[in-house]
């Protein structure tokens, strides 16, 4: 954490300075967000990190979430939670997904562990895999919005009536009622849907959910329970004989678990809830699949059922070829599928986040509204991904394993599977804000289009052991990371020269005149030696740049090699020349390019930048 | 964490339910706390987790620090704070020193850099030695006393006029006067003098502080500053051919940094005061020593001057030979010390952590009152070795290095006690809470005396990697950790059969009816193979206990070995024997005794445990 810069100032300081002039509850906004579920959330602690744009985030409950839900956090969801600053909190209060248990039906019809397995790959990513309740990871962004700037606090029981588009700066106008029947009408220049399945803002924009609902219903449960299963406390799939199958979560606090029960298939238009499903049913049920283990459930903290079903929207916003974006959907409100991937809740949180510094950037006249088709081009394309994953899963789960083949293969779709369940095969195609491969070889293990894959090295000027990746935080800002090729004094300088000196440096482009020379775009440095050779005082001086009211300067820009773990063999660098790796705000590489490529970069940037 | 064992409860679960019955400001207390720094806050957060006692803490200042004072944590207080539940918010907020440097005059005169040392050896603690503003350290204290059962929260502006003791089961009554000059009388069990240099406890007590000032005069500033010297962001010792010292203490959030700084010895009756100093002078003598880098400040965020004294209480309670104790000081109360071997205030926490499960142990019945009179032998021992450090630190410190040797010497010295000033080398002598070193062979790595040394493992029943050591909270109970030997289930077995059904069993002898069974002596076990080929169901039900209103399972209980580091090699266990580590509730190795030795471990504890 970086703090102090514009003089001491006391207290905790996860609490920003408050911006000017806050107006509460505004009628005129940047961005009004419909919906406080995990998307809302994300997109809303992502806009409120800005002094200058006035966001308002509305829901339609009389308040926060207390139960139930959501729980599964993939690893990549834990790198973007590092990035707000939670990623701690979460780790210290959640379950850690460390193995898996698959259980099948011995030869004598009873259960038995057919395999035991890593939940996630070494090195795959340096968060763990957790399990924490959907209303603490909400309580964590709430914290994050009201110590941002903007003090973010939503507005609950406002439900949204209409949307209507006209022209102007603010062509939105959205009107919402309370319970009590009161209206209120707020304009704004962009609209987020995060409201969930049943979305308003989606049926507003007159947009469907495609797909057929797989008519397999499943019941979901927490409970406090006592069992001689001796694998309650491990994630487990359980295929029965004949009772159907179950998936065990455990639960953050050491005592909780979650059961999720397949249930019949649903006939005809029977609906959910002409099933008449009660707890005891689900405890029932879960008991017969389990048996002979003892199931005995003392409490149910939170039930549910559900049937699964994979559906999406053909597009996530209002673009036409002749007309911005400016009323967007994002989460379930464009996509649906079943919970047992674990995907709900972090394929939602990342389209905000996709989407969050986009808007950001066009508000702040960073960039033009072009930046916004990227949204849906982006986040579409990997909800059909998803959707088709979850189809497979969900099939393959729910296949009686009556051939011990069925049973492996499902096995091995899990295991081939967990990169993408872990949330780190994201991979955006080429286009504006996203290079092409031309100079991948490069870095390898930086592929483009694909996360900012962190690594552990040494930050030079105070010698802390660190993870790179730990530096990109949820500010909206653009990185260069320079990994400096072997002989790197000349290379460093003449980098620096061209971004600090060149009328064609992307940085000066920028960069506002009186603002930090990172405000903008962020450079920082790895070099391939060990830190002790060095001092901060040998390095050209943009990358030990003064900063703030004082002009002190920032010592946290640079980095060495971790002896431990050599971040260039890591990464796959290519040592003897180096590579620029260009990290956009959502911590996705943007582009790899060689280390004097300086007219490549500055057009690459030119693309999506305004220049000021 | 473990939580929802009594049912679910949404919210944070670091906020404990409320004690019932809790009142507000009480008259009679179990123990009342006298002043809230470091140590008055480390024993209030740790009575603050018992429903059943009664504890005030008040201070005669008028609200809670927000500035200046000390800022060293050292590696054992950062262990004493994960078991308070804040370590990981340290970690992320304060400055983490990797290494020191040492710069000495060269041979033109100027300024070189003599040698660069890691500040913390390879596996000395898990935890790194970290620097935070005081205020911020008793922000996390308050947190975690309002949060626990007896949400505790300070009284200010209570000044200490007189303290007397007579004769029942609340001997000692306080009294106490308001800014306004409004009385108040508190009676309490036990009073705890946290009060500081000046302690007004101490003065009542009759005590005085005994030792010499040793008259050499220091500044210390907290500034905001640029510099061209290399390593402003490395602690480092700086000794100048003729300017004098500096130690240079980089600070929390990247910008700001402490300054101590040698100024001349004070002559004759001079007292600091008669210096008229200013922060422009010692500005003016840090640039001096620090010539010929330049040293710009643009903000000081706080300063201060002090002589050194190495000072010291013969004893820290009010015991006779015939009498109980039942007035206590600690920290600066009682011994005094230079700030910059960085001791202060982990000294300080230290006393209370030692003196504050032994009062709860005491007012909760567990213990006879004797065992308060081990907090006076145990940390008067400890303060008197610290006094005769800092004394040689500090003159070593203050040497003019005009020879190499002399700065060389220095060095060693510093190196030699890194891990002293790390807080780990404290060991306690043999009493009625700490054995013999008969045994102490089958365990090398677990010194009877020392603190706890933590090591990575992989818990049994959800294989989670893990320190061992974190499972040790600051909840008073004692543990027995049972390293099992290789034959481990017929031993284990063993074991847990004694300790659950024998009449000599410790555990059965110290737990009330109704409590769970792990209340007061909780058993964990280590066993010397990998995790995966055992399960919670093959473990004894000892190991796996049921606890809480619906007697829930507690699977945290059992550990195997981290593949990656095996724990019994690295605190060298004996392997084919096992041991059992009785650990204290504040950490120390109580006692090491072999693994079946049965009698021994019950003699142990009715050596200072009331059977119930």
């Amino acid at each position: 954490m970086q703090y102090h810069l514009n003089g001491y100032r006391p207290g905790d300081p996860s609490i920003s300075p408050a911006a000017d002039r806050v107006v509460v509850q505004p009628k005129i906004v940047d961005v009004l967000i419909v919906g406080c579920g995990p998307a809302g959330l994300t997109l809303a602690a992502q806009l409120a990190a800005f002094p200058d744009i006035v966001t308002r985030i509305v829901d339609r409950k009389d308040g926060p979430l207390s139960l139930g839900q959501a729980d599964g956090i993939a690893c990549r969801s834990m790198e973007m939670f590092e990035a707000f600053g939670f990623a701690d909190r979460v780790m210290k209060e959640a379950y850690w997904v460390n193995e898996v248990a698959f259980w099948r039906p011995g030869s004598a019809g009873d259960l038995h562990r057919a395999d035991r397995i890593q939940d996630v790959e070494d090195g795959l990513s340096e968060m763990p895999h957790t399990i924490l309740n959907q209303a603490r990871v909400h309580d964590f962004y709430l914290e994050v919005m009201a110590n941002a700037p903007r003090r973010l606090v939503p507005d609950y029981g406002m439900d949204l009536m209409s949307l209507t588009r006209d022209t102007g700066s603010h062509p939105i106008e959205a009107m919402f009622q309370s319970p009590d029947g009161v209206t209120e009408t707020i304009r704004a220049r962009y609209v987020v849907g995060c409201d969930g399945a049943h979305s308003t803002v989606r049926a507003e924009l007159g947009y469907a959910l495609r797909g057929e609902a797989a008519r397999q219903l499943w019941g979901v449960m927490d409970v406090l329970a006592i069992t001689d299963f001796p694998d309650i406390r491990l994630k487990s799939v359980i295929q029965s004989a004949g009772a159907g199958s179950i998936l065990i979560i455990p639960r953050e606090g050491g005592y909780l678990v979650r059961l999720y029960i397949e249930l019949d298939a649903l006939h005809g238009d029977e609906r959910v809830a002409d099933r008449n499903l009660t707890p005891d049913i689900l405890i029932a049920k879960a008991q017969a699949i389990l048996s002979p283990y003892a199931f005995d459930v003392k409490e149910v903290a939170w039930w549910s059922a559900y049937e699964i079903g994979q559906r999406l929207c053909d597009q996530f916003d209002d673009a036409r070829p002749e007309q911005d974006p400016h009323i967007f959907i994002t989460g379930d409100a464009c996509h649906t599928h079943s919970p047992k991937a674990g995907q709900g809740m972090n394929v939602s949180m990342a389209d905000a986040f996709n989407l969050g510094w986009k808007l950001a950037a066009v508000v702040r006249g960073q960039s033009g509204p072009d930046l916004l088709r990227s949204y849906s081009a982006e986040r579409q394309a990997q909800a059909q991904e998803l959707i088709d994953f979850d189809r497979d899963m969900a099939r393959l789960f729910s296949a009686r394993p009556e051939h011990a083949d069925e049973a492996k293969a499902f096995q091995r779709y899990f295991k081939r599977h967990g990169r993408y369940t872990a949330g780190v095969e994201t991979r955006y195609e080429p286009s504006l804000i996203t290079g092409d491969s031309d100079h991948q070889a490069l870095a390898l293990g930086f592929p483009v289009g694909k996360r900012f894959h962190s690594a552990p090295v040494i930050r030079l000027a105070d010698a802390k052991p660190m993870h790179l990746g730990h530096m990109l935080r949820a500010d909206g800002r653009w990185r260069i990371v320079a990994f400096a090729p072997q002989d790197h004094r000349a290379a460093l300088q003449r980098l620096c020269t061209f971004l600090a000196d060149d009328p064609k440096s992307p940085i000066l482009a920028a960069t506002p005149p009186g603002e930090d020379i990172d405000a903008v775009i962020d450079l920082r440095a790895v070099l391939p030696v060990g830190h002790q050779g060095l001092s901060p005082t040998d390095l050209p001086s943009l990358l030990v740049p003064r900063k703030g009211r004082y002009g002190l300067q920032d010592y946290e820009k640079v980095f060495c090699l971790d002896p431990r773990n050599d971040i260039y063999d890591a990464r796959q660098v290519n040592r003897s020349e180096g590579a620029l790796i260009v990290v956009r705000p959502d911590q996705f590489v943007a582009n790899v390019l060689p280390f004097a490529a300086h007219d490549q970069l500055s057009a690459f940037f030119a693309g999506f930048m305004v220049a000021v």
